[in-house]
């Protein structure tokens, strides 16, 4: 194997959100630490946000995926050339792509399993117009090896804080968890809703992308009857490692559950905003206390500058644990996955396996991510 | 760059007709010739081949896509294992993929060019069930520095008949033709229908898959004037580099083209066995004599066992012209291109260029395929 070296390294993410393309410049070190030099975020263009919308919502075709492959590839070198121009190229692009489906279930046809993952934002396009190599693609070979091809992060995490006992909690679109504590080997899953519903119901509601600072969910009171029934969901129950997203928590899912829903909007709000924080406790209840003790959350994600959820999670979990955040281990907040990915695609240069199966649930350790050449 | 050493190579190849993957275990040398040690064709089960069909049509999901992309490589996969437990695991494998879209016109959306191709049989899964490195996707980067991801069996003709004066035509569902002269850069192009309609219109008119030694098309008469008609499609025209597929050339296509047919169906076979011939002819007569001669015609693809198409084609020709086959060249016809893509997975590995501008319309020559560590 070659002898590891410093790297500097393009690491590009766009999340189920998809508001816009997360690239950040990181240098990451052999002892797989890793500092962010410069983060941006690369709007999408509005009609190719539009069209990957129309992707999640199931409503396109073969040729739709095929075109906004390149698409989106096109967008992420964009991206890199903004950061290109300011710091010179970099030794590689690490690129996690826009996943449009994720579907880790245990279906076959003709005894082949349709266990699977989709990822798009063409690595060739990114190569070419960069000049430099790309590193692509690490979901597929966790599913090849058994696993659900997430939560990935968790590698990252293991490297990072390990030698303590805290869970890393990521809000996003949805919301994951990876454990790391001395007793135990590091695992994760999704915990369930992120942002997703709560993000949804403010703009079907108070036409808004997202409820600022929490102010909406503050001024609402939980419905608990509701809420209730919305944890009722049986993925909520299901044993880890276990992965979930968009393709579950559709909107016709969300729109069905808001039958149930009380009549003022605010309510709603604060009940959803609840939902995330209570799913996320008793997640810990459920599978992470009876296996080892945290004394830490860490929490990561656009759900951390909703202060009403912060607070509410804070109600939900037992009193002793001290909630921080990312910013507390000098880890940048909204770069985080960026910075994750870029170790991810270092790890995969040097040919070193990068999947957690603990996890993840594949059947061993292996290299995940494809070389695209310059 | 590492010392070039002779690499066995998998390579594995599945066409527009996608009755089975073609799978060759193949000797690749550094001076670019190729041997074929073993070649099989791996019937898909019955189940995803009729999906595969489905993902054609149009008429299919981004689920279906993200599904079969991952069940076609566990084919793929399974291909490989019959040549490795024969002759072991070879130094690695060259996936071409299985082709279910292919957009290689200049329309763009928010100023992104929407060309594009997408190849599925997860490269991943083939790794991980073969335990050996994949080479896979090759089209994308041609197309992301600016060609058409078509032709690229061109590269390894151009390796192999350099010297001469020939048109290397390969007739499969869709025809190509690589033309290689002493005077000239080597060009290619697809030449138009291939075996589609004639395999269409067999299965319509007799339930049969495809007509076997041309019998049924030599029972007919050629319909000259639906024959004339359907020689102006537009495509016809068109100056290379240029390519079609299934997309163009549709069912549809095909419905509304038979809307004018001759009654007798024989004489549809005969008419449209002639269309694809005659396309071919004219397609040197507009597009390769005026640039340079050429002294032979090698014929490649499922069309060559056509004994009716081969007529056809030797009376539409020059005289002057020697019909060849591959095999007068020791070129296995039935496994060229799984040839072609094993030189080409050679030059991937080795980081070599291998896409031929002059065929593709590529702006420069770049390294085409993504590396799967195994």
């Amino acid at each position: 194997m070659a002898e590891l070296e410093p790297k500097k390294i393009i690491s590009l993410m766009s999340g189920t959100s998809c508001d816009s393309i997360d690239a950040g410049l990181c240098r990451v070190n052999p002892d797989l630490s890793c500092e962010l030099i410069s983060g941006i975020n690369y709007k999408y263009p509005e009609h190719i946000r539009a069209k990957i919308f129309q992707l999640f919502s199931g409503d396109a075709s073969i040729k739709d995926v095929c075109q906004m492959n390149f698409a989106i590839g096109k967008c992420f070198a964009e991206a890199c050339k903004v950061l290109i121009s300011e710091f010179g190229k970099p030794d590689l692009i690490s690129s996690h792509g826009q996943t449009i489906f994720h579907y880790p279930f245990d279906e076959k046809i003709d005894n082949v399993s349709l266990k699977s993952t989709l990822q798009i934002g063409e690595s060739s396009v990114i190569a070419y117009e960069t000049g430099c190599p790309v590193i692509s693609n690490f979901r597929e070979a966790d599913i090849a090896a058994g696993g659900q091809g997430a939560p990935l992060v968790c590698f990252a995490d293991d490297r990072w804080f390990k030698g303590k006992n805290v869970a890393i909690q990521n809000i996003g679109g949805i919301s994951n968890v990876t454990v790391v504590a001395k007793d135990i080997d590091t695992f994760g899953f999704d915990t369930g809703l992120g942002n997703i519903m709560i993000d949804y119901c403010v703009n079907k509601y108070y036409g808004q992308s997202y409820d600022k600072d929490g102010r909406i969910a503050a001024s609402g009171n939980i419905c608990e009857s509701w809420l209730d029934c919305l944890m009722q969901d049986e993925y909520y129950f299901k044993n880890p490692p276990k992965t979930t997203g968009r393709e579950y928590f559709t909107k016709q899912y969300i729109e069905n559950a808001l039958r149930f829903a009380p009549k003022n909007s605010e309510d709603i709000i604060a009940t959803v905003t609840a939902l995330t924080a209570k799913t996320i406790a008793s997640a810990y209840e459920r599978f992470v206390y009876p296996i080892t003790s945290i004394d830490e959350v860490i929490i990561g994600g656009g759900g951390a500058y909703n202060t009403t959820l912060m607070n509410m999670l804070r109600c939900y979990l037992p009193k002793h644990i001290v909630l921080k955040t990312h910013e507390d281990y000098a880890i940048s907040n909204n770069f985080k996955e960026v910075m994750a990915f870029a170790v991810l695609g270092y790890c995969s240069y040097y040919n070193i396996p990068n999947n957690i199966p603990s996890c993840t649930g594949a059947a061993k350790r292996v290299v995940l991510g494809k070389i695209t050449a310059a």
